[in-house]
């Protein structure tokens, strides 16, 4: 049985590397192994099974042999205020999607359609995104995605201690269909990768555990983990630059010696891997060559989105026909525009574009954006649209005098309104006249009394956030 | 028992008036009427019903009592080509949209939620459509549309003579849920009417028979029919302008009297109708005010189409958050622009815009528009996704030497391309320097082995046409 | 290119047998075919594919490649009665089903996700089982089942004339999403085949049209075709036993010469099939060893259910496991059993079992059996659960004098009822103190006016008949 | 404003009585109410609303103006060994539901298509009955089930701490569709109320809360709450029997008033209501007449599942037609039975019955019942159908030496087994010669090492339990 990992950076030759966790893991019929247990607990998994074994020649098709555990969320974020009320996988991206899109994309696409997401933080928007984007549809008679949120149970009334513990505590639920590896997903990771290539990799070297990783440095990050690889490809040492405890997520044997380092350790990446290392367990590195993010801080996302835009897009390809992206089915009306100047941007459905101006910008769905609005290299992240219109409403009740807080600025961007540099969250009310350009060049500002916070430079208005008319920020 | 019908033209007293039809039966305890019918038919109906008798004044809600025929298409039509290879009501509107979509909308709306679509001709992407968008979704545990296509029984192995002869072949199906009322409706009007205040008007009256009519008279259309009514709003007649039979249809009454008229008629609007006035049946008139378009002819889709993307709309309003119009749901990533100039306009999901003008245009799903090409007052209807970027293919099979038949020219509009006042049917492929002008002033003309024809002036590409490069048109 | 078509009688040397068409059309790149043609149509059909074409030796998968193409219904049928109403997929058959389901079924367990249904000949019921059964859920992302039902066109305005002109005329619908080969079924054939293998022989052969057919002799039946086939399986001749034209559809090669074919016949199994062995073209045998049936007479469709339910079942397995039979998905409440002694029987859901005696009986969904009645050797269909309860109302309308016919009767089987040997359609209202015993031994007879036939001495009760108290059949 | 309680025990004038808490919020436009509030924080809700502000007597339909919310499960439970891994509305009832369907199909059928579903507890078997069972399915366009599972946020680490504090920790998502009015209801109670008629007596008498409670006294129970209401069903005091706090869940007003003391209490039952009373608050009750079980014990659970298979069934109606019990869809084969003698018994979809005999027992789906078993008063909770056949895989395991610890029995009843008043819990393996009759009259046992426990006399069988052949409980 074995294990990948995905890593960002890697060296086939003795470096230590930067290692972004995202792990699978696969499981053999290793005779040797199974030998030298004397009650293997592997028993317990083998025989769930409806496959039969395969040989290692005849490997079983990873629809019916491999089931992904993607984790959606982070106890804590360098996103904020992104994460105030969502996880990191929640937050939309490209105008049409939430971030989680592409890691589950990648499952459909890699013909993977048993996926578990485990949630923990701040999971109700993700977890109503995943139930109504991926429930029932698309996943094939057999495929599912079932979300398993945290829960207490009267054995452990506690929270999920990290990625290891909520694996190790859902694994009455993850054995019910029985398969025979487990790829462990990061849920915030913007990538493309084709997993049958990873499996077949793994399978082929026979080893326990396999990561993935990036085949170039990258610049250091405390996100990262660092590997250090043999020519074999083996894993000899696997750290993290980081002093704190990674939080996201990778697998352990299981057998009974997986089950014996799952059964002690909380997390896959401080814990799990370095000990299946340290106890001689065979952990294979698969190289990968392409665009990977991690999307771990503000500017990560920023920068992410800014690629997405750019006509020569190095960046991730949302639009790519061979492996779609898949997200909730939408029922908007078409985006209609007045008079709209427009470069390098992507719109998303349903707008309102009046007499405006927008530029290297990221425009979500349901935005409306007043005229003579000049919009450059921001994301827009839109509005649910049923609230878009509300203002009829807020007139109404004005005229009964009750205070309403602003909710007579309508959801988006106002007339008059210059907008660089920044993020706007969902459902922001931004007024006329604003003007948002960071004018004071801060690098980092916390007024989220005011509505907006300011990280690495650029302006985030929060969700639901009210900037009114004349405001300079 | 009564039925109603929608007429675009009214006049309370007197007067002959234009009539579209699209007719609403509903039906009555009415004692008076059963005592005269020794055996009543409606026996059936009834004993079919799981709700109890309601007595006029506790009337039962629509979406118990209420079922919505559809018809989706006809036999010939004005709007040839682009009922070319579909029926009327699958002809893309308003970017993101079938027409077929604003009836069904309509019956949502209404909280009527059992629709039955019937169709005959050139149905397929219309059965396609309605089974996708509204299968299981959006109608509740009880409702749902089911499509009934035409079919040979074996005891008659025809096709559906008229409307009237369609509904009475599917009696069989229509009864199996118990209603009380038909509201029979055709299915390519562009407008938006509660029909539960029809409903409301037509029990209140007692009526036998209610038709929806327009309270202002528009100008001589053989498609239109023609009502006299009294200052009651009763129907004394009821004719058409026309000579030839009109496809659109209308009900009857559904106890014995009503079962003669459906036993010997084809057709409501010619048939039905006029023999329930002259047996003496209580045929009254609904009057309704508001935009209402049958989109006969190319020249009426195109006005429609131009009055949607007008800012001060006084058309057909397609994001009207109170009476939403549904759809089929998508999964198209954002529309990219490159750099546009866009006017007046509606975008709809998942375009590629390059370095474009556009003004006065519905842009459909999926367009993809070329540098420098200039498009005006046209409607451009888009393409299915997955087939936009096939050119690679193309050019790979063009190296093997086989003929591709314009396959080299991609889906969409090429660079250095101007349109102006005309209708691009999907998936057509224009090439690079053409100019679909109407340069010569053509009023009617058939250029179909060339890819388009004209018609009242308007060029209109057929679907998959392909426009070589430096076509004038 | 190839085809491949299921027979259910087979001998490898030179026998004349007999044949069950049902064909599977494969495509390969041939070049030596391909130069043959001056401009091969084959282009378009390549053109369309988003998939690169494949050399033989590394196949596509057949959910990227192969389109299966049910055709669901005939125009004449020896199931009369059962398909009065209904086409002869629809016939509810193992209490739960439907007979198409069984051919459905096989496509996805064979991973084929692109289905086309043709249908025509009283296909109301048909369409909404499929529309409910298979829309949107189970087929994957890419996956569909697409009702065809029969259309008038402005080219075209009759009826399909039969199976292979059905396919010309929607080889534009079925042309949409490229695929290298079409899999062609009848919808009323009870086995079991994993069609994947039936693809890999026909690959491997480089055959044309490749058919399968069974091992064996089968009884003399006009619905056979026969083959002679050679020691390398190649087919030297197809014809019918039967003079009239079999329903039963295959199809032709799809570059030039295909299209040729395909263009001159209406039908498969008289025209496209030997043609093409006369013009030379490799048409195979593919041998299947298992239980085939096809449901073409009462007595074969009571002979089959009588199978399912032997616990020592040789015939169509509907429980098992590794390759699952689909269908609508339920709602029913459990099975309520009052007393009753139930032998070798299979037992729908949502049926209420009184004081009752069942045995080597198929009780349908729904099913209502009353105090003392005995049912032996039988096939009860069930009912459409709503009706089943609509007792209330009937006496309700009763007392209001209204002439019911027959509807105080509930639908089911009344107390003291006896049935032996018979077949029960839906909806059905048997009496009290009922016989149907077929007491005069009538072999042949048609008593449709009162609610009967008899056919190969089997009395089948037809769909919504009213069978009095006391009668004896 | 004002808030509906359901309780079990009623009594017009002054009594105290037993209360069951389930509470339906409903506010009112009360001018009076809100001129008292300077600021009023119902603005908020208000400014949400796109429905305008209805008059008292013209109350807007419920399925726009209510949302239900649902919680289910709690913390500590009688119902263990059948909470062990699920939550209370988890728990498998008459042969083909869970628990919660009761309750979620009261809403459906009372019009109600808002609804959340509030789970901390053991919930993961819960959120995936309850996603896949109503996800996008028969809630209409604008319905939603919701489940919102506990979570973590940067305000909030910890788990909710009673129902009110649920609520208001949720209020953020509960807010988003704007609503009128609350129903707060436990998941676990079985009984039919049409919530319309609730809601129309709470709007009638503008109460601030109304509680419905039963018109009859019950046994005492702790779980029961205490009401004394005067002759204008005025509640003038609300307290609990059991000293322990109860788990169930009630709502508290939502203007200032309301959330004052919404953002002090953690339970409604506890300390909401009592405080609305103390604080003046219009509190009422509503007389409910009819079944209504909450429960709570195993005795309770058994006894509600006895009545459901008698004939002259007094308890919950689980196929009333008028108001149908929904669920998740089932694909599942019939019912076979070999031999069978059954008696006052219910049995779900895809059973096997050999030649057993079955008296007063619910038989829940796919179960498994050898020969010669008899099962007599007991509840079978049947198997999650894909496990049944897994004893061919368990052989070849065996063969390979590996230890199955009891996998060798298969899931289900085996031959010459004996079971009485029993609960057999989902997925057990009883052996051969089993006898479950409590030979020696335990009252109260825990036996679970062994696979079962006693519980009010009753032995219940654990979950995926093994009782190996011969075993005698």
């Amino acid at each position: 049985m074995v294990m990948i990992s995905q890593l960002p950076s890697f060296n086939p030759v003795n470096l230590q590397v930067q290692a972004k966790l995202s792990i699978l893991e696969l499981s053999h019929n290793r005779p040797k192994c199974l030998s030298n247990l004397s009650s293997p607990s592997r028993s317990l998994f083998v025989s769930n099974s409806q496959q039969p074994q395969y040989p290692i020649s005849l490997s079983p098709p990873v629809n019916q042999s491999v089931a992904a555990i993607v984790f959606g969320d982070g106890s804590e974020s360098r996103l904020y205020p992104l994460t105030k009320r969502r996880s990191e996988g929640a937050i939309p991206i490209a105008a049409n999607y939430r971030i989680i899109d592409a890691v589950v994309s990648n499952c459909i696409n890699s013909n993977i359609n048993k996926i578990y997401a485990i949630t923990q933080f701040n999971s109700t928007s993700l977890n109503s995104h995943l139930s109504r984007a991926y429930n029932g549809l698309g996943l094939g008679r057999e495929g599912f995605l079932e979300v398993i949120a945290a829960y207490q149970s009267p054995e452990d009334q506690g929270w999920f201690q990290g990625t290891a513990d909520a694996m190790r505590r859902c694994l009455w639920v993850l054995e019910e269909f029985p398969v025979l590896e487990f790829l462990i997903l990061p849920g915030h990771h913007l990538y493309k990768m084709d997993y049958q290539k990873l499996i077949e990799a793994h399978r082929s070297s026979q080893a326990d555990i396999t990561i993935a990783a990036l085949d170039y440095i990258r610049e250091p990050d405390p996100g990262f983990g660092l590997l250090k690889v043999n020519s074999q490809n083996e894993v000899a040492e696997f750290s993290w630059r980081s002093e704190k405890e990674p939080r996201i997520a990778t697998s352990t044997r299981y057998d009974k010696a997986s089950r014996h380092l799952l059964s002690k350790a909380n997390d896959f990446g401080t814990e799990v891997i370095p000990g299946a290392i340290s106890t001689g367990m065979k952990v294979h590195a698969y190289r990968f060559e392409g665009y990977w993010e991690d999307l771990r801080s503000i500017s990560a996302f920023y920068e992410a989105s800014m690629q997405i835009i750019k006509r020569s897009n190095m960046g991730y390809n949302f639009c790519d026909i061979d492996s779609p992206l898949y997200t909730m089915p939408r029922y908007l009306p078409p985006t209609t525009i007045t008079d709209a100047d427009i470069t390098d941007s992507v719109i998303g459905d349903g707008c309102i574009l009046n007499r405006c101006k927008i530029k290297g910008t990221v425009v979500g769905m349901g935005t409306r954006i007043g005229d003579r609005a000049i919009i450059e290299d921001s994301v827009i992240m839109g509005s649910d649209y049923q609230r878009n219109v509300c203002i009829k409403q807020i007139k109404h009740i004005q005229k009964s005098g009750i205070d309403v807080k602003g909710m007579d600025i309508p959801i988006g961007i106002g007339d008059d309104t210059q907008i660089r540099q920044a993020l706007i969250d969902k459902n922001a009310r931004i007024g006329r006249n604003v003007m948002i350009i960071n004018k004071d060049k801060v690098q980092e500002g916390s007024r989220e009394a005011n509505g907006y916070i300011i990280s690495e430079g650029i302006v985030v208005v929060l969700q639901n956030a009210v900037i009114p008319d004349g405001s300079i920020l």
